[in-house]
C-alpha cells in the first residue's frame, strides 16, 4: 500500500496524478487537518508532525510513503528518510519539481511560489543548485551559465484554495500581486512549489503568459514516480494491489470529504483518526 | 497575575483594552500559534487546546483566565468553567459582546462575523436569545419584538489580518463581499464576534454605515471586566500588581514578536514554549 500524507487537501492533487498511472495500486490518504496550515508552522513543528504522520502509516501497513507537502518536503523529509533507512522507502515531492525545471528551463531563470515555510527553508533553491550541474543543460546560446532562482512566499493562496475560491476575484487579484516580482524578473519556468497551486494552475499559466513554463510539484512527482519504481522493482512488488483506497483525516471529516472530493475530482469520505 | 491566551495574536487586541483600564496588573499572555487557527478546527479539537493551554497558565501562577478568542469561548469555555469550579475564574470574550449587542440595537436586527468554528457554533445566536428577556429594550417603537440574529462566516479575514494586509485593497474587496448580506438584511448593530476584526474596524464601519453600531467583543470583554471585578473583588484583590508582562507562544517566535507589536500596539518580545 501506498501512503500518501499532506497538511490537509494538497496532497490529493499528487494522489490524482498517481491514479491515473496506477489505479490498481491500494492507496491511503492522511491529511492532517487538525494541524494544518504547515505552511505558517516552524521547522521544528513540522518535523514532529510529519515524524508522528509517518509512523502512522507505517503501522497501517504502506510500504512506500509520500510525503505530498512542500513545507514537509523541505526540511523535514531528510529527518523522516534519516530516521527509517529506507524501510519503508519515503519519498517528497521537492526533488521531482527541482529536476523537471531544470530540465525544462530555457534560460536559467527559474522561478518558485509556495508557502511562507517552503519558502523560509530556501529548500528549492538549494536542491537547484545542487541538481544543476547534472541537468541544466540549456540549448538556448543567451541562456545564464548558472541558475538564478526567484522565490515567492504566497502565504494566501492556500486558505484562497482551501475555501474553494479558485475562481474568485480576489484570488485572481491577490494571484497577480503575488506573480508581479516574477514576471518582472523575467522568469522563463515557474514551480508551482506547494501541492494546493494546481488547482490555480490554469491561472496561472494565463497570468505568466505562453512563453512562461510551469512545473507543478504534483505532477512532477507523479512523473517520477513511474522512474523510481521502473529502478526499484522490489518496492513496486512490495505493494499490494486491489484497487483499495482508504482516506484519513486528523479532523473535521465532513469538510474533508467535502472538499477533498474537489482536488481529487471524485466523491470520497474522510475517517476521523488521532495520529 | 492575569493569564489571556488565544490560537494566536487576536488575543492582544483584548489585552491592549485590558493595559488601558489596569496597566498595574500582572500579565502573562499566550498566543497558540502552534495550532492556529482555531477558526477551522473542530469543536473537539478546540476543547482539547483549549484545557491544555488553560492547564499551562494555572500551572504558570495566573488567578484569573481570559480565553480571548470567540471560536474558544464558543463552546469550550464551558467546558473548562465546568471543570475548574472557579478556580481559578475563567471569562471569555462572548458574553460582553452579546450583551453590549442587547443594549446597543435600536431594532433588534444584530449582524454578527465571525471564524467558521464560531458561527458553526451557533453561540452567539444562543446566547443572544437567551439574554433578550433581560438586556433588550429597544427605545424604538418600529423595533422587533424578538431580536433577529443574522450569522456570517467570514474564514478569509484572520489569514488578511495575520498577513499584516488589513489596508489592502484585496481584504476590502472579501470585506464587502462578506458584509453585502448584513447590509441587505439592514442589521442595525454589528457584533465582531472575532478578536482579530479590531484591526478592521475603521474600514467596517465604513463600509456598513453610520447608522450601523459596530461592538468589538475585544472592547466590550474590557468593558465587561471592569463591572465584574468591582463586583468580585476577592478575585481583583488575589491579582498581582507589579506592572509585569510575559509573553509565551507555542510556535515561531519571532514572527510572534513582530507581528504582535502591531496588535497590541508596542514592542513586544514573545518566548517559545510547548504547552
Amino acid at each position: 500500500m501506498i501512503g500518501i500524507f499532506d497538511s490537509g487537501f494538497g496532497g490529493l492533487t499528487v494522489m490524482k496524478e498517481y491514479l491515473k498511472k496506477y489505479p490498481d495500486f491500494d492507496y491511503m490518504y492522511l491529511g492532517d487537518q487538525a494541524n494544518a496550515p504547515y505552511g505558517s508552522h516552524s521547522a521544528e513543528r513540522v518535523n514532529k508532525l510529519v515524524v508522528q504522520n509517518v509512523e502512522f502509516l507505517i503501522q497501517k501497513g504502506c510500504t512506500l510513503i509520500i510525503v505530498a507537502c512542500n513545507t514537509a518536503s523541505a526540511d523535514a523529509l531528510r529527518v523522516v528518510q534519516q530516521k527509517y533507512k529506507g524501510k519503508p522507502t519515503i519519498l517528497g515531492v521537492l526533488i521531482p519539481a527541482v529536476e523537471e525545471a531544470l530540465k525544462q528551463t530555457r534560460f536559467g531563470n527559474i522561478g518558485v511560489i509556495g508557502t511562507r515555510g517552503t519558502m523560509d527553508s530556501n529548500a528549492y533553491e538549494r536542491e537547484l543548485k545542487k541538481y544543476e550541474k547534472d541537468l541544466y543543460k540549456p540549448s538556448d546560446k543567451r541562456a545564464l551559465k548558472s541558475v538564478k532562482v526567484i522565490q515567492k512566499a504566497c502565504p494566501l493562496l492556500v486558505p484562497f484554495v482551501e475555501e474553494g475560491m479558485t475562481k474568485a476575484m480576489v484570488t485572481r487579484m491577490m494571484l497577480r500581486t503575488y506573480l508581479r516580482p516574477l514576471k518582472g524578473a523575467h522568469v522563463d519556468t515557474l514551480i508551482l512549489g506547494c501541492t494546493h497551486y494546481p488547482l490555480l494552475q490554469k491561472e496561472i499559466e494565463r497570468m505568466m503568459g505562453r512563453q512562461v513554463k510551469v512545473i507543478s510539484s504534483a505532477k512532477a512527482a507523479a512523473d517520477a514516480i513511474e522512474d523510481y519504481l521502473k529502478r526499484h522493482p522490489n518496492v513496486e512488488k512490495g505493494i499490494t494491489k486491489n484497487g483499495k483506497r482508504t482516506y484519513y483525516t486528523t479532523d473535521c471529516p465532513e469538510r474533508f470529504s467535502e472538499l477533498g472530493g474537489k482536488f481529487l475530482g471524485k466523491k470520497i469520505v474522510g475517517e476521523r483518526v488521532e495520529v
